[in-house]
């Protein structure tokens, strides 16, 4: 069944963010392979060493730059206080404009520096969600700044693909490629790319236990929101879209979940067995290989590693 | 003036640890060319993603493989408490033959941890030089295992010299290349490789201040040994031998000095803006671009970064 974002918006985005997106490498790692069980061979698609630190610079750049110059104009805005929000403010100062960012005041001083650091203009809002709509509705009321949501977009999902699209043009005959699942832009830009580039290759979901609203969604044919998910994997808190929930119904396999504890461990051994540093949300599509529930015996996996924006003042071990 | 490894020497190497090493690839990050004086554009060669976690595994794959069969038969032998003794480790793994260790009792757990994965059988001595090099001979001696130094031999800096050999195809027009200094195995093959491939580049040693012996040996024109040197870079603590001194008098244009201060800071900022983890070693090559000794000002520099072992329980921040 069609899908609303296609292989040629992925081949657009790609061109269009090919000036500023680094193109990053696939890794592979023996010590890994062996952890996993009955040893499959693991592609690391390494979006942690992406510009600002995760995958969502992909689609923010890809966003901006779609743009019209009279749209652009005014500027960008947007709620996040992820990776979204840095990957806007450097996508927007790549194209020249401004970025306004909606924040909740509790967020961590490194993703409010991270932001500035690359010219956004921070507003604060209070921690909740309705706080954070009420305030960019009225930036985005004042500055006639365009908003960039930061999922639920075909732009942002073509832009997103374009990481797997690499992925299997460099390592052909995958027989899965796995990538986290939040509010699912990852998940969906990836599982156009495969399912058009590598038809054969399944695309599978991962996602922590305590916030499978992905999981529960595919399973019941429905949207199950989360409900305050409390997961150290803090870049998968939100919930599906019906934009998300129909690409990955239509394409994605299956989703695995894992506890808090696999977490913690597969961004461990990556840590310390690759020499990279992941942030716990890019550890869970990791984790879905180390544990027992996906059998990856003597298959090719590609993993998507979504980001590496960590506190080294805080670290889970 | 000629030195004792060629181009040569290391062409013949790249061919042999070809279906064993990680061809390591190359990153650049516009947040550390920014924090670099005046902007230089840096070139990062990640031989800290390289097996066994360091450039020493290209030196001991290139020894362990140009062994004859006759010689390969009893094994290989070395004393190391560092990345030299699981790179040798595995080196003859792969190889399928025994490697013999001996090691400090003292050396960290994960240090022994990582030669007995590869199989390496380890012997312990107590942490003297002296009793290092009696262990070891009493081990040669009882097993027939031809003895591997970790520097101080032709095969071993051809065998290093591969990764700036791939540093150089890969960026054309440097205009110059670091290394860290510790027995001076990795500056000396990083100096054949780049003064024979591209004779234009300048090659600079990077050297804690507190571990200075070759600069003092450079300054002095005689070998000028390390006397109980204490610093963070615990890869870097072996004085020069004459072999690695003759090729750095030749090819190295000046070694640059950097604080323990310098060294922890510019790991840290490798880690949180690049997403990678070295270690405190490789870290000093990073600290000679970052700080103040070193014009960089629109130079186009490549850096090896030599390594990422790391006991993530005891991180210096």
């Amino acid at each position: 069944m069609p899908v609303p974002v296609t292989l040629a918006d992925i081949q657009a985005a790609a061109e269009r963010i090919r000036p500023y997106a680094h193109r990053t490498p696939v890794l592979t790692c023996a010590g890994l392979d062996a952890l996993a069980l009955a040893r499959g061979r693991l592609f690391f698609k390494c979006e942690n060493l992406q510009k600002a630190g995760a995958f969502k610079f992909r689609g923010a750049c890809n966003a901006v730059f779609s743009l019209s110059e009279k749209e652009a104009a005014k500027g960008v805005a947007t709620h996040s206080s992820g990776n979204h929000a840095a990957a806007l403010a450097l996508a927007a100062r790549l194209r020249g404009i401004q970025a306004h960012i909606v924040m909740p005041h509790t967020a961590p001083g490194a993703k409010k520096a991270a932001v500035e650091d690359y010219g956004g203009r921070i507003t604060f809002s209070e921690p909740t969600r309705e706080s954070r709509q009420s305030t960019l509705a009225a930036v985005v009321e004042q500055t006639g700044a365009i908003y960039i949501p930061s999922y639920d977009d075909p732009r942002i999902i073509a832009g997103q693909g374009t990481a797997a699209a690499e992925l299997v043009e460099e390592v052909p005959d995958l027989d899965m490629v796995l990538a986290p699942v939040g509010g699912g832009g990852l998940i969906s830009g990836t599982a156009v790319a495969v399912s058009e580039l590598s038809p054969s290759t399944l695309i599978i979901g991962a996602e922590p236990a305590n916030a499978d609203d992905a999981y529960r969604s595919l399973k019941e044919g429905r949207i199950v929101p989360s409900c305050d998910p409390q997961t150290i994997a803090d870049g998968l808190l939100m919930s599906l879209s019906p934009l998300t929930f129909g690409i990955i119904s239509e394409r994605v396999e299956r989703i695995v979940t894992v506890s808090e504890e696999a977490i913690v461990s597969a961004m461990r051994h990556v840590w310390e067995r690759m020499k990279i540093v992941i942030e716990p949300s890019a550890a869970v599509a990791v984790a879905a290989v180390l544990g027992n529930d996906l059998d990856v015996t003597g298959k090719r996996v590609g993993i998507i590693l979504s980001g590496g924006n960590v506190d080294l003042e805080r670290l889970p071990w």
